[in-house]
């Protein structure tokens, strides 16, 4: 047959965005590869510029961007990489997003309101992206914001290894910071064996107009309360949660998130009194000004690197986490 | 200029599947007008046959249909009803799904797993819906499943109404009966000023292998509790939440849910001692045969008719829940 | 440069809906590899649910499902099976649907009628499908229907490899049962150098409303009838032309067919004398019970599971059949 | 509210290629109204350019073309003025293919064979159209293609209101020119109420190698003939049949299409002696030079000024059709 | 028939982002109507949130947004803002981009670039953009990056009404800062009856590595000049232009633009005593800080009011401007 | 597991259209293969057909055409072949037009104009295309219009080495046919380090309506003229333009363009004695009797052949070009 043949192969690329250099570094590291370089800028007026400085054609590109604030300028940034890559004839794009923009924003709490996190599933469509990479999503329901394939990792397993050698099931009370955070107290709860417990802020009847009471529906007293959520933003939740918790009793307020958003004022007042050690991971980058004693930052590129591997060699992402949802 | 200018109509049409004929009717009846007759056939091999009897050309139609078992029947009849439409050149097209079929499959909860409720969403886009109307979505993030507008009803007036002036707030404790249905029930609380429980199913960490126990988190005895919760489907659920609390020593347990599924073996255990009365509306057929005395049905029909009407008349569908979400 | 190379790997992966599993196992059989095990369920409210067991990451999927009744139950099996391997990053989709659903409802025969055959088409592009193998398409315009490659199998070789050593060209004449099968009748009277006849349902110009006369055109008297057709539903049409045939003089009348539906009363009428023998393949699965004496049934699987290994192996299909259409 | 309201109103535009240009304004003359010009070209290399005189915006916009020879040239001109009406705003765009292109490459015959007429429906669908009508599409599955309407229009009512004066039924036979439009001689049959025939091309068996022959089935001996088809290209097959038709005793033979392609040497052939009247429509040109005395043109425009007009006005198109299909 | 007929209507919206509410205002009074009011926030973390005050149920709604820097910030703004009314149910959504955007990365210069023009296009797009309007887009190409409808407005007339009553042609020359914006000065030159000079930024061959000679092609001694450019950005391009037109002898430099993005050092350069005066418009604003004395800027809000009352009335935006292009 | 793994191939296919088949027959040369056999014919009507004689499935297809008069045909019959490449499970397809269709009409010059080469590339993606390869796009931003990966190739240095042997820097002058080109120029005048000059066509203010002048901006006395453009269409353009380079004192005036459209009256005026020489490339075929003793034609199949094979082999296509743009 008229016709040339020749053996396929695969190329895994790495390439990375501004917000979190160190993170794309410690993945490509693991991976035993190396970042690829990217001329990337901001000209006066704020666009952003972007140009690959080797050949991407038919790679298996994974793109790493950490979705700090600035927010917008990053999601931006690693949608003009998209694109790049895309008519560069990449031939398969995955964004990797640790901490997926907008997910708060996941459905319309009134009328008239964005669904911002379907918005940014589309938008990383529209620029080119095949797949999509994300840990401890806000809702899991985001994954379906995406059509095409998401590999949602879970950090559980980083937290969790760091907890079992330090806190004592015996004495544990999981602790869900609102309602709406129940569910992965719930897992905690389970693979710890600890009880449950649960903020409840509720407006006081007998005070008018949005007064908020902290009730807490579970027993504390006594017991080292592990507070967990996915996030910590301002950290206002997460004080308010320690300092009720205090004060019905507990012995020892932790606190276990994933991302570290850190918006202001959560570097000072996470380091109230209430709270007594926060534990996260570095799916966002976290400066060393930010950092304070009481913190304890691990690495998530371990995790990542794993995940891209399997992606990359046909193997399995779900094998990764046994059963944890 | 060389063209002819005739004034813009617009025309409302309500069609009907035939799962659930009567809500259609009731529908159309509130609105002042006819259901549009389909010759609606199924086949000696099971295919599903639809054909409008009346023009639709250029109609703002509404597709009602219930998702009652056999629940792919009626969703393939409905995506056909849909294409039947848009071939016959409709203007727009809006799918009522009162109870969204597949809405507990929003996401892999595990590895290798569909998210049908997307694929319901996407089915309907592909049949040609413009838009989507649905009553109390399991998770409220389903409307960002769907690429285009979703009107989220809320049943929550509906039986609100019907509540208010059958329970005391005083003597009242609202429970959730499992931790994801938490947030739903903490709005319960809200609206009737009444305490919150939730029941906490947790494996016994003294006996091995999944044996659950249905802790209590929450103040219920001597209250009489109102279990709230979007659907009953065989109804094990809320039986065995209603035993816990009575055995905790609840005064009364009463069950208020949105989509009465009642798959069996709901009729039989739902008419169990420990539930004194159970309230649901109609957005799924109950036959005569299915319903018993301490069960209240509550029509639907207004509510959907009077968002169409908004719909069509381009009024405000928000507007009709104030501050519900 | 900084990247992984590798060299790239084709894996093929069998996996099946619940319809007629047997008929993917002999395709695996034929294969020399198993069917993928697939957790697949229904759950009270009709529901279905389906997970793989093993990894599909970066797979050659062909997700085979026979569309025998309930059709819409194992048509929506099969879109939610192929959403589940696109979720799971297979590599390419392949949906094997022996005998195309509602094939029938090709053309808008009035208007107000849907096109479900192409709805079909566009429902599995919905859930991800790339590219779909079918056998015998009641009309080959289907091919069209959908927006990527179909393999269109033809089942003549099975079918005439049978008749080739049983039926004697000089007595045999070939029978279209009515207006609408003409061409493929015209194919077989080629392909077995017979002559053709054709049974032409007409209304009596004589008698109003509706009575239809069987004429027939051409000869059949003392000859071996060969009544062809692409399937055999509820065996109406076929029995009534075979009695036609007998009438007007046939020694014998053969039934060959591709898609055995036999919906009721299919198993009851074709065991009627005037039809001596029946020829089908299993694209649809027979159970033992709606099978009888004259009945024959070919193996379709051969001729699947060749199609399949051209496909995965970049070979050619075409070349399975010289110049069938 | 802080809004502008005004009355909507609908506006008709009818643009034209340049195929057939006495068609676009017989239909604009039978809906009282004018052609919208538009400045059309051929520049030198070939490329087309169109640019409409007259603001488009927000119009109902019908571009009607005839597919005649050199048919590329007249498909890209009608793709480009689709281009041009969606960028002008144009509010819903109609194609008017009265003589759909490339309907005859329907199916894949062979394999690696394009399927043309879904290529053209993507073409039509890609420029911007949202609805297309046609007149007799040579296969009714055409209508599939597109994805969204398609107004299907049916000539044989002009025909048969031309022939229902002229042919005395119980001398008349409808003939079928060969096996594939057996379906549509079958319809007429049933109009006229007169017998079917049908002309069987067949190889002979004594014969090797393609040599066909001309095998009545059916009925002609001193009978008038009446050969139908959907259109006449070169002919040949409608000049064969008349031969084997007055051979085989006919008394006359009147041929009745719809589409007159004529392509070389359709104007020499058919003037031929077995051919006693050839009766179509002006669905494509034909310049005087190309009629002859046998000849009988009849004018297409009033049924699709009249399928507009309903299509604009949201009327009926299906009721314009009584049960022809 | 059964249906509900009312006479339809249309109803203009306009909503604002937060870059420029200035401008939306003087929009919406020249239409004689509001704004309607946007609860628009940005969270702490960066993510910005935005609701109607009102129902956009049904309207022609118009985004306006002016892309200054942040640009990235307010371009997600606009983004959000579309699919707030998207989900909404706005009928037709037009986004205002008074400046275009990353309008001048509308090509790949080198490989491995992004297109960012088209990025954005396809962003617009995903997030449920109908239309887009703009003013002066740096390449009119990109009016191809859409795919939709782009009123492609031009500030010439508004320009060119401030300069005919100050500028006599006699003693005047337009002159094109480099080569790429030759076409602009092309018609400028056209327009006011004045010859054309060009700024030829050309690699001095005696110098090595990068340094460019400003070389003028055509007559500037003893002439006024005109250097007109779509927008300035850091001033540093104009500057050189009249540095080096000064020295060439010209008795004045007025420099004409639509877009004043003024990125530093915009406003401390543009002061130089090279530059007698600066015309502008404010598609994008300028605060008055930013603002100097011999700094003209021309109000662009009648020209957007008039198009979008073109746009909504269905009246011609091509007839606001006569032939320019 | 249960699946069958094979080491992945690739296939390299070349096929070509009818246009220009020598020099598709070059580009396979030049990669040491065949190009795959297609029958392809055009029908009595005009209509097209392809089919190709080889299986196709699973290669990396390029489907070479140049698109010279009748560009219409050309362009049809490359949709057709990339059709039928799609529905025979091509892996890849990449459309090869190195003179990219309707490349002139890239923008709306006027209102109510199409983007014809933004529809070319909507036809193409429609079709099937995934990639599209092209040589000096005649405006960059074409490949923005295109959803995919464009190959920009520039015949740049193929002109420039038959130039540098043959002209000398010193007594040469680059010269711009008008303004829209002065960029290519620009570039010219770089790579050759020699000055550059445009031609200004003007409205004479002295002479009413459209009268034009060719103004010459730049030094050409005693000096040899390059006139540089991307290709040469009737020739007017570059024949006046030689006529005024003469007239203002030029001594030499040689013309450089990468496509010879050279449509009537090309060969006759291009003869003219004020062109001395023509140089261009075969991206289009010219046949023998449209060539002349001062013309050369330089081959474009190496620079296409060696771009297809970094394509294929996931090579740089960008590294074939230092800095050209």
């Amino acid at each position: 047959m008229a016709s040339i043949k020749i053996t396929g192969q695969k190329r895994l690329v790495i390439v990375s965005g501004r917000a979190h250099p160190a993170l794309a570094h410690d993945v490509a590291e693991y991976l035993q590869t190396d970042v690829v370089h990217t001329d990337a800028r901001t000209f006066a007026n704020g666009e952003i510029y972007a140009r690959y400085d080797e050949s991407v054609r038919g790679c298996d590109a994974f793109v790493i961007q950490s979705h700090a604030a600035p927010i917008n300028e990053w999601l931006m940034e690693q949608l003009i990489m998209v694109d790049a890559l895309k008519r560069a004839s990449a031939k398969r794009i995955t964004v990797v997003a640790p901490f997926y923009p907008y997910a708060r924003q996941d459905k319309k709490g009134r009328g008239r309101e964005p669904i911002s996190a379907r918005l940014v599933a589309d938008l990383f469509k529209a620029a080119g992206a095949d797949r999509i990479m994300s840990v401890d999503l806000h809702a899991a329901q985001i994954q379906g914001f995406f059509d095409g394939p998401v590999d949602h990792l879970f950090a559980m397993p980083v937290l969790l290894e760091h907890f079992r050698s330090q806190l004592d099931p015996e004495t544990l009370t999981v602790v869900s910071p609102d309602m709406g955070r129940v569910r992965v107290a719930d897992i905690w709860s389970d693979k710890l064996g600890a009880p449950l417990a649960i903020i409840h802020k509720r407006r006081d009847p007998l005070v008018p107009n949005q007064v908020s009471v902290h009730e807490i529906v579970g027993e504390v007293e006594g017991r080292v309360c592990l507070l967990v959520d996915d996030m910590i933003d301002t950290g206002r939740t997460i004080v308010k949660a320690a300092e009720a918790l205090k004060k019905a009793g507990a012995t020892g307020v932790v606190v276990a998130a994933t991302h570290a958003v850190f918006s202001d004022p959560a570097f000072e007042i996470l380091q109230h009194e209430s709270v007594d050690r926060v534990v996260v991971t570095d799916t966002l980058p976290i400066p060393d000004e930010k950092r304070w004693d009481r913190l304890t930052v691990l690495p998530i590129a371990p995790l990542i690197a794993r995940a891209i591997h399997e992606v990359f060699d046909d193997g399995s992402v779900t094998s990764m986490f046994d059963g944890a949802a």
